[in-house]
């Protein structure tokens, strides 16, 4: 998707073209290695990890958005509208939310969401 | 900054310790490649490109934030809150706003962000 020309994203009217849970929209992508994604998010998803890359998620609209991890990992993280985390390559994580939550993903080319799952 | 821990950011809060314009803090990096930046911008700014990076614009507060671009890049392009906007390596730009705005920037790591600059 990287262009030779300026692209813009109207974030707010392409959430709302999304209408599936946990299913990450490509929006942009930089430097033919990292990727931009919207998507919304509600309920549980499942415990996985990404081998090749960290993972930013930024709460656009909605919140509390967990993000648990293991006890190792520090625990739970709560995510509220605003709120930016960066999830570390290899780090096993599991978003939950009560509320539908709108979120930005930045993240390495060619990542899929549900990498590496152990479990659903 | 690339940490084996997550690191979470508020970004709200973090503007909110910004008092100077057109000087973006780094908040965190993906993959030793990735820098993400919070920063208020007011007024105008220089015409510059970035040889070595594409640049992510998301409008997080105020706007209307005007990227300038040269007639063969496609003119301006006017960014309201909840835009974001990619602008390829190499293409020269200059933002102006009359009204101080908070952006975040994703961007490729050590970027200057007057790298280039052909004028003040």
């Amino acid at each position: 998707m990287d262009t030779s020309t300026p692209l813009k994203v109207a974030v707010p009217s392409t959430l709302n073209r999304i209408n599936k849970h946990w299913s990450p929209k490509l929006v942009a992508s930089l430097n033919s290695n990292t990727e931009v994604k919207l998507a919304k998010v509600l309920g549980d998803f499942v415990w996985h990890s990404h081998s090749d890359t960290d993972e930013l998620f930024y709460v656009v609209e909605g919140g509390p958005l967990t993000i648990q991890f293991e006890e190792k990992d520090g625990g739970d993280i709560t995510l509220m509208k605003g709120d930016m985390l960066v999830i570390p390559k290899g780090v096993r994580h599991c978003p939950k939310c009560d509320v539908e939550t709108s979120v930005l993903l930045v993240e390495g080319m060619g990542t899929v969401n549900t990498e590496e799952v152990k479990e659903r």
